[in-house]
């Protein structure tokens, strides 16, 4: 099968111009069939506050009411989505910028309410793999906001590290995919303090064996298991990494590689 | 060749809420192939005005400073467009949202200053009629906001008439083209005071009789200009009239039709 990279950055790299202008000329590079998930950053906090919207955020997640809906709309779909597709064509990256509603990309529906109520935000019901196959058979490169909409005229916020992995397990029936996310860490650590002690591989039986021993920070804990499960859906590898040196990541020279095994 | 419409709607559609839910419903009904341009309506300014960023409007144009850009960046290519893009899929039409940045769709140049500086304005040079193309065959509907790049990573703030225009002409290689303005009347108008009065064929031939008797209003010239120019680079028919009853637009019981000659 064809390779096919999925790649999410995250408001470290979209709120540094200087990065975001290093990141895309490497992302452009890629040779393979590609897509990017962006997330928010601090604009949309930013703007918020020149709005005069409160914002109220729980374990990092935004409580989205009717006014922010608006906001990260304009924002994530429209100021961010349109300057990295602009910056991509110029560095002749044939690039399309979607909202989960563009094309029926990205279904979800509102958050159901248990103890708290998120508002507009939305959990990913399916992605739309034909669509966004046929763009990339095109040789287009998808730009996926993380808004997107339940099929009824509702447009919902959506955490992009979820619509990454969901459009890098939709997309395994297509292709070979490897999956990435930027981090602000240079991949797992083995001391949390230590940049040197990335591991470079962590498989299904060393990652037992590294919890067994508690050598794996608590807080990465939910992000390994979430890498293992889309391994479970077909994602080929899954990569954790500081994206400043994408080409490295994507060679295994650099991060943390998740794989099912050796 | 096959049918395609190009359908313009303005700021009278976009700010009212009813207005626009009639009128996506309608435009979902065409079962030809259709590409929807949509203005940007008093949300920009209105925005600019929560955001302190003074405006300064020339005979209808904006002038679009680095800050107004991001605006109607905002505006246009994420709330706007992605909230007519929800609707039309909760009406079973499936849309793709596009700024002329996605897809290379729309290239354009920053205006050359002359007496005036339009800032980030841009003119357009050339549409992607190969992507557009492509999308439509996917049965897919582009929805167009009036956001164009140049290229080299430069968004630019672009009137929506022009990209309408642009953008039947380019595709009249691939298609029997209709192009529709919406339009605060009921169409062209012998009488500007009586809606009764709608002209509902104009040709070339028609046209010189209407300018030499001086029955044309003034301010309709260059729009029926324009329109001529549209027909003599391939675009089959120009209609214009109220969105309001679009069946009737298309079918030519409504509105006024101009086309080169009977």
């Amino acid at each position: 099968m064809e390779q096919l990279y999925v790649i999410k950055i995250g408001g470290n790299i979209v709120d540094d111009e200087t990065k975001l202008a290093l990141f895309l000329n490497a992302f452009a590079a890629i040779d393979e069939k590609k897509i990017l998930v962006h997330g928010g950053g601090k604009l949309a906090t930013k703007m918020a506050a020149q709005l005069n919207v409160p914002q109220q955020m729980v374990e990092g997640r935004r409580i989205t009411d009717a006014e922010t809906l608006k906001i990260v709309t304009m924002v994530y779909a429209g100021l961010i989505n349109k300057n990295i597709v602009a910056q991509l064509q110029a560095a002749d990256c044939d690039a399309v910028g979607l909202s989960g509603a563009d094309g029926n990309a990205i279904k979800a529906h509102k958050r159901v309410v248990k103890e708290l109520d998120y508002g507009f935000a939305g959990d990913v019901d399916e992605v739309n793999a034909g669509f966004l196959h046929a763009l990339l058979q095109q040789n287009l490169s998808p730009v996926l906001a993380p808004i997107t909409h339940n099929g009824k005229g509702q447009l919902l916020n959506t955490n992009a590290d979820t619509i990454a992995q969901e459009t890098a397990k939709a997309l395994s029936k297509f292709y070979d995919v490897s999956l990435l996310y930027s981090f602000e860490k240079s991949g797992v650590l083995l001391d949390a303090e230590d940049e040197n002690t990335v591991i470079p591989v962590i498989t299904k039986e060393t990652y037992k064996d590294l919890k067994e021993k508690s050598l794996v920070f608590a807080g990465m804990i939910p992000k390994l298991d979430n890498a293992f499960a889309a391994l479970d859906s077909g994602v080929r590898k899954v990569i954790i990494g500081k994206a400043d040196n994408l080409q490295h990541l994507l060679n295994g020279e650099a991060g943390t590689s998740i794989i099912n095994e050796q």
